[in-house]
């Protein structure tokens, strides 16, 4: 009998069922990690791991990370109800569960955690291209939390010995995002023949494609880089050209409506990553440019009709 | 059968028990509050409700909010395990343990909440007079946290409605401080015949009386000030007047050592609060000068020796 060859690093993932969550198991998986996922929802991937588990039952996800001897953790999970999440008390559940997480992980020996952080937690009273050390003052529960909780783990993961890094993600979109969010509401528009519905569209926004992002998490969690990294592209695009583009993909570049609903003021005009951490000391690329990304996610949506 | 006269505020107290707990419930009992504790330790004060309660078991803290009808929140407990607090890992159980109960608290019609920081969470690098508003920066795990859970609870109070209060307590000493800390450590060594032991003294602090710093929270629950407010005095005092004052008051200046340990480097010169938000807003007046309450330590320490 031979040995067995020497195991693949095990991720531990939460959040896996959501949006980024399944481009992240795929990214994960073409780097060679062994995924296992925690949760609610199995994930439907027979490459890779389930244990149905409450995520705020912290004696029970410990037993989980021992179980299958997870040295790296990729936590994804938090509050997401679409329209509530950002001023939601379960909020302080995840502020509560992350704590108590990250503690159980680094006590059944985890070596290395990667979170999902937002570009939320940053003061958007200011606007414009933000560095990783831009001010955090989030107007919202859900980015007041998540900031708390990299305090949190920043201090926490220095003591410990653990490894750590915190992806802020700016405006991910692409195959699955929830039906409520511009690209694809704007794409169920245009498919079901209905004019577009936004503001005048001004607003300039970083936009990543999800399998990007996905793949900036797999290069946080393959990699030994610490600290705070923002997702983001460094590319800014305004709403307006985001709506026009798919409107030329459709072929109905007539249902193209601007301006009919009101541009909420405290809106800030520009939100753009500074990427540098990303595509410098990370070297990630993007696979796809806002033409190329908005293109695939149109043509996904048309392969899945939901 | 006549009707009851209007019911006082009830406020529930965690760590009635610890050092600034058993002074808190007699500033509070003396404003005329019902007061409730819950945690592991019975206060032993027969006007005073108790619950034994896991304060880490929100459902279980939440039956005993509604229980007792309580109001208000006077949130005190945290990990203070002597020599071990500054990094303990426990100290992540307290900051899930207050974001589930102050949503236990809110959910189960807790109006207003106070809840004991501390001076730590401010930037040691700097040192000197810290206003409420100077930059929160520890380089403690115990700080950061404390800090983090500040931010939660300012977020999720105003959206709850909930008023709230943040007291930044600076250095408590008096009747029933832990053996370990200099004015107990120092009259324990005068009372037995030994020479103190400490650095040269030169470190400025901003020393409060335990009862002062329970007047002060007493206040806070008593008032409708919200925010962060510093409590301490607005007045340094350095160790080794302390030290000197206690070898006069034990009559012992002879056993007066000073300089036999080294100086901590990396300790600032000064902390000191600016403590107008507490005397100025709350009108708060301070009982003991440093003199006065070293003597009363002093002599309740002869009162009841341990």
């Amino acid at each position: 009998v031979s040995g067995s060859p020497a195991a693949a690093p095990v991720v531990l993932v939460t959040g896996a069922g959501g949006f980024l969550g399944r481009h992240c198991l795929r990214a994960l998986l073409g780097r060679g990690f062994d995924v296992h996922a925690v949760g609610r929802t199995a994930p439907g991937d027979p490459r890779v791991g389930f244990s149905p588990v409450d995520l705020h039952d912290a004696p029970a996800v410990a037993a989980v990370i021992r179980g299958v001897r997870a040295t790296h953790l990729l936590h994804l999970a938090w509050e997401v109800t679409p329209g509530k999440f950002w001023q939601s008390p379960n909020n302080l559940d995840w502020v509560a569960g992350t704590a108590l997480l990250v503690r159980a992980f680094a006590e059944a020996g985890g070596r290395h955690a990667v979170f999902a952080g937002s570009c939320v937690e940053y003061d958007w009273s200011v606007g414009g291209v933000y560095t990783e050390d831009s001010p955090s003052a989030s107007r919202t529960l859900y980015g007041v939390c998540k900031d708390a909780t990299r305090r949190v783990v920043q201090s926490y993961c220095g003591n410990a010995g653990v490894r750590w890094a915190w992806g802020r993600v700016f405006f991910p979109y692409g195959p699955g995002e929830p039906a409520d969010k511009l690209v694809t509401a704007t794409i169920r528009a245009l498919k079901a023949g209905r004019p577009t519905r936004s503001s005048a569209g001004t607003q300039v926004r970083d936009f990543i494609h999800a399998a990007d992002a996905a793949e900036a998490f797999a290069v946080l969690v393959d990699s030994s880089v610490q600290g705070i990294v923002n997702v983001g592209t460094g590319v800014g695009t305004a709403v307006a050209d985001v709506i026009r583009t798919l409107g030329r993909i459709a072929g109905r570049p007539d249902l193209v409506r601007l301006g009919d609903l009101p541009t909420n003021p405290s809106e800030p005009a520009t939100l753009v990553a500074d990427a540098r951490r990303l595509t410098g000391e990370l070297a990630w690329k993007a696979r796809f440019n806002i033409a190329d990304g908005l293109r695939d996610t149109f043509d996904s949506s048309a392969e899945n009709p939901s």
